[in-house]
């Protein structure tokens, strides 16, 4: 497990009410999902797949149909994970008792060789290995190894481990020892077996992951080759997009982030881990290329990417729609995946601030208040009536729905918001470096720090500190984030001036149980503009306060968005919400103009403007009462 | 032929360029196109679809194959209607030489019971009638009808007006004597059959037509019906999207524009024609509510249809993205058809206005300067780089291309262009109406209307009059276009004051051959705004002056748009263009802002301004001078 992930303890308003959420709501709802236990919503299969696999692995028959998308194994991998994290955090004796069950089950799904997949046990048997182009069988086989290398080091039970080290080395003898050509068409299992080398040591499984990196796009053919050489076909693609998935040029040659969104930072974040153990260069710089493509050009303000709906892909620089957005939450969060695995590479702020502005802004997004519904798409404009209705508006729901049939976003949200230790903290050498501002307790080599804030609501970040012996002498690097303008730093009450270098402020102190660090954060509301290249942007203002976006919705505003005009000066008041619904968070006011509605589809008559109190509400809570308007950038004057 | 088309002769600088340029330069550079003579466009094959058609009906046998669309037929007929219009303003022996051959080759491809479609007699002989969903064979036997009517009134020659009789006389014992089930999926017979109808006076047409239109919907399953029953598909749909087809409810119940948007308005201009010539109230006011849906709800500035590209379909009231249009330029014609017929209706200005801003904006856009190339998609903002590029605006491309292999927008400007006489004008007993400001002569039964004017760049139309006899005693009815603000009119140098009725100033006089009636429009440039509904166009102004709809482009504005802010207020200068090739059009220029482009993608920095001056040419123009960004709706500050 990540250092980060058990040594600390969040406790704070925000995201410890989400893994409080996530471990009481989301893990129940969706095992009963994943069990097909939840009446009118799409059935997942997921369990029962695994049992007629196990039945087709002892008795050469089964008792039914695999049901759901050829990936299904995947979502009770992802979900597996989240239980791990979630019993890391909390023991739990009867969620551990049914996670042991389904581990049996799955390992009774384990072929005497190690291969482990239940659509191809059960719906097609004699077809491993022939379709890596469409059939996610790598992709399954890394999520259980990340479920794997989880639940073992929440629990210390190893049989998930051994099956999957048993399936990591069947697919190694495959391509590495007999050098059988191919790669995923998504990647997943590099950053799995790189998790599952740095869970037990083994070498060969950084080399299997490093092998996937290495060939991918070299030989740009190999899917074209692959169908042809197939008599049977998933979804009918012919290979020829290669930038799809990524395999149309070798991995070190790439600069800008192409294709299926999700697949890219998935690659890019393998990528990341290979560079940072390999120390690369041709890699990590590759690795730099693309983030920097991605957040400079191709990243929406609330950290969401992939702009359009068809092949869920990055589409060309500055292309960034609002009302048509695809803005996938499983993209956001591989983002983050990747964003954290470029901190560790150079501790620059940048990546961090990425991170930040995804995780608290797209993916939040993503799961309803209650824990009970997710959106896939994270449109910044919604005009109910028309988005959800026509083309090319389709896609883009007005409210979140139950369970997908294709269930990718729920169970990944689940386990990035109870793995976040992973990504609040960094350790090297001496130095503690604090990348995002989460209440709790952290473990480091030296003793426990104490965070307490109320952020992102409140700027005041106050690290306390409990020594092993008598004092820490350590490096507390604290993440200044570009958006605070005026940012203070105290050491017991003394304003200090610590070295800041890529962002981080440096202090580096012997610190006593008695010392208190406090950062104090800029959380004046301020406008944000873009660039001018991002048409759907233009003569628009965006609102955030600290890390979060805002934006407006019909329901705080008269029913309706579109005929609001923000004001270009004006004081942004800060409010607490009295909304029951949107749990006390601050809210932001503004006088700002409603413009009244012309009578006539187009007319000459300026409409009249009158004064208005604009209410802005975060992103990441909007669509939580009912079908509503909402918007971003809003049009300025 | 229509009253107006032979008694009007066009003589202005606009649309007679048009004319002498569809004569020139389209019509010869279609003929080649349809007879495969040019290379590197797609083949048309449609001559020689006839050619192998007139040997499978001698011989049972052809030397080829059929090429092209299903419903590649029909791009001959309307270039042969377009050609016949062409014949009536313009004698040309050799033009007229070459007709009649391709007439002669029509003729010969049409079965001894009358049948005529060069797709089932060459590819598909045995499964006539067995496809009305997707095979066109009733819109290609339409387009032909309209051409021999054309051919018939402008040359006197009456082969392919016979022939065709024929053919209305064949699908008439299938649909009107035998009762067989059926409409057609893409309207274009109805209006086809009433053209024929008031051609040669026999009441059977007027019958089937009006049978076409009664039928359609009243069984809105035919199509899944006929699907079922049939072995072969084209496409592959499956009826199940009604809207699409207009079959989704009796037309007389419909009151919203829906599905394909030429399907949508070829149909609602033969339900006008017939509501017209029988006064049945429930047909026209149907006709009524649905243009009423079009132009108040769906219909972009430039008079372009068609929101999306998926289905080439109306989508919802209010949605009319700028960027992603669909905007076809033939529904934007159909949209001209469609307002003809309902002024023949009601001597409303609402729908000549209509008319007119199709015909001054989207339909002359459709078509390069040169005549050379066209666009089918008629956006309203368009990023080189983007648009044409990304999902979802791949169809959006930012230059005219030469021949498209579905070839239906270049024969429709032309048949348009040369087809204008019977748009400017209507009669009604002794009145006269002037719809369009198009300069000429036009003939009455009293004598001749002289009209001459520099419109669409100057305000002042001016009619004289050449009586047959000593005088003409007509009532001159002339639109007083809704944009015109302050309007004047002169008889003989004095104001007059005449009586206004929906639109129309209706000056009755005795005209001698010294009188003059001046109009005198209201030519200053004005700021337009949409209802705020169209999320696109929120906070955001478009420019137009007379009929034309103004853009920016990147080639007159320091080689940008996206940085453009136009001014709330501030004189909009008119000038005299400079440019060649925009063929000394009237600009427009304003002083607005220039807003410098952000370092980063996301700034909370508010970009600097400075003052600039904005250029703005006509819509129609634009694409003319390379690829270049190009934007209606600009923000406004």
């Amino acid at each position: 497990m990540h250092e980060g992930l058990k040594r600390f303890k969040i406790n704070d308003q925000f995201f410890g009410h989400y893994q409080k959420l996530v471990q009481e709501v989301v893990i129940p709802y969706q095992e009963k999902a994943l069990k097909n236990e939840i009446a009118g919503v799409d059935k997942s299969y997921a369990v029962e797949n695994f049992r007629l696999a196990a039945q087709m692995v002892s008795t050469g028959r089964c008792d039914g149909e695999f049901g759901g998308l050829l990936f299904q194994d995947s979502d009770l991998a992802k979900w597996l994970e989240a239980a791990a994290y979630s019993l890391a955090i909390t023991k739990d004796e009867a969620l551990e008792t049914r996670c042991d069950e389904i581990i049996d089950l799955i390992a009774g799904a384990q072929h005497t060789d190690g291969y482990l997949n239940t659509f191809f046990t059960v719906k097609m048997p004699g077809q491993r290995w022939t379709n890596l182009y469409e059939a996610h069988e790598l992709y399954c086989a890394g999520h259980m190894m990340e479920a794997a290398v989880a639940y073992h080091e929440a629990t210390g039970k190893d049989k998930l481990l051994k099956v999957m080290c048993r399936m990591a080395d069947h697919i190694a003898i495959r391509f590495l020892d007999e050098a059988t050509p191919g790669y995923p068409g998504h990647p997943e299992i590099e950053l799995a077996l790189f998790r599952l080398y740095l869970a037990t040591g083994n070498e060969r499984y950084l080399a299997l992951s490093k092998h996937f990196v290495d060939v991918r796009g070299v030989d740009s053919d190999y899917f074209i080759s692959e169908i042809e050489n197939r008599s049977w076909r998933q979804w009918g693609g012919n290979g020829k997009d290669k930038e799809y998935e990524q395999n149309h040029m070798p991995v070190r040659d790439m600069d800008e982030a192409v294709g299926h969104a999700v697949r890219a930072v998935y690659l890019y974040s393998a990528m990341a881990d290979l560079a940072n153990a390999t120390k690369e260069t041709a890699l990590s710089d590759a690795c730099k290329r693309l983030f920097q493509n991605i957040t400079e050009r191709r990243m929406y303000i609330t950290g969401a990417i992939g702009s359009a709906y068809e092949g869920e892909v990055f589409t060309k620089d500055y292309h960034l729609p609002n009302d048509s957005a695809y803005a996938e939450t499983c993209a956001a969060i591989g983002l983050i995946f990747f964003a954290r695995r470029m901190l560790e590479m150079e501790a620059d702020s940048t990546y961090a601030d990425t991170m930040e502005r995804a995780l608290y802004n797209c993916v939040p997004a993503g799961m309803q208040l209650d824990g009970k519904r997710f959106f896939y798409v994270n449109p910044l404009e919604v005009v109910p009536g028309i988005s959800g209705e026509v083309p090319p508006l389709r896609h883009v729901l007005p409210e979140r729905t139950g369970w997908f049939g294709c269930a990718c976003c729920p169970p990944n949200v689940a386990r990035l918001m109870l793995s976040l230790g992973a990504y609040a903290f960094g350790e090297s050498e001496n130095t503690v470096f604090s990348h995002l501002f989460i209440g709790g307790e952290y473990e480091t080599k030296a003793g426990k720090l104490l965070i307490q804030t109320g952020y992102p609501y409140e700027g005041t970040i106050r690290y306390g500190f409990a020594p092993e012996k008598e004092s820490m002498a350590i490096t507390l690097a604290i993440r200044i984030p570009a958006w605070s303008e005026k940012t203070e730093i105290f050491l017991n009450g003394a304003a200090i001036q610590p070295e800041i270098k890529r962002g981080y402020a440096y202090i580096k102190h012997t610190f006593q149980k008695t010392d208190v660090v406090v950062l104090k954060l800029d959380m004046e509301p301020r406008r944000v503009f873009a660039k001018n290249d991002v048409a759907a942007d233009n003569g628009r203002v965006a609102f955030m306060r600290g890390p979060l976006v805002y934006c407006a919705e019909g329901v705080d505003n008269q029913g309706q968005v579109l005929n609001l005009l923000a004001p270009a000066d004006g004081d942004l008041k800060e409010l607490l919400c009295e909304e029951e619904r949107l749990r006390g968070c601050v809210i932001i006011k503004v006088r700002g103009y409603c413009v009244e509605n012309p009578k006539t589809l187009y007319t000459t008559q300026r409409p009249e403007r009158r004064p208005c109190q604009i209410t802005l509400i975060p992103y990441y809570a909007w669509g939580n009462r009912g079908k509503t308007p909402m918007r971003v950038w809003l049009p300025e004057i």
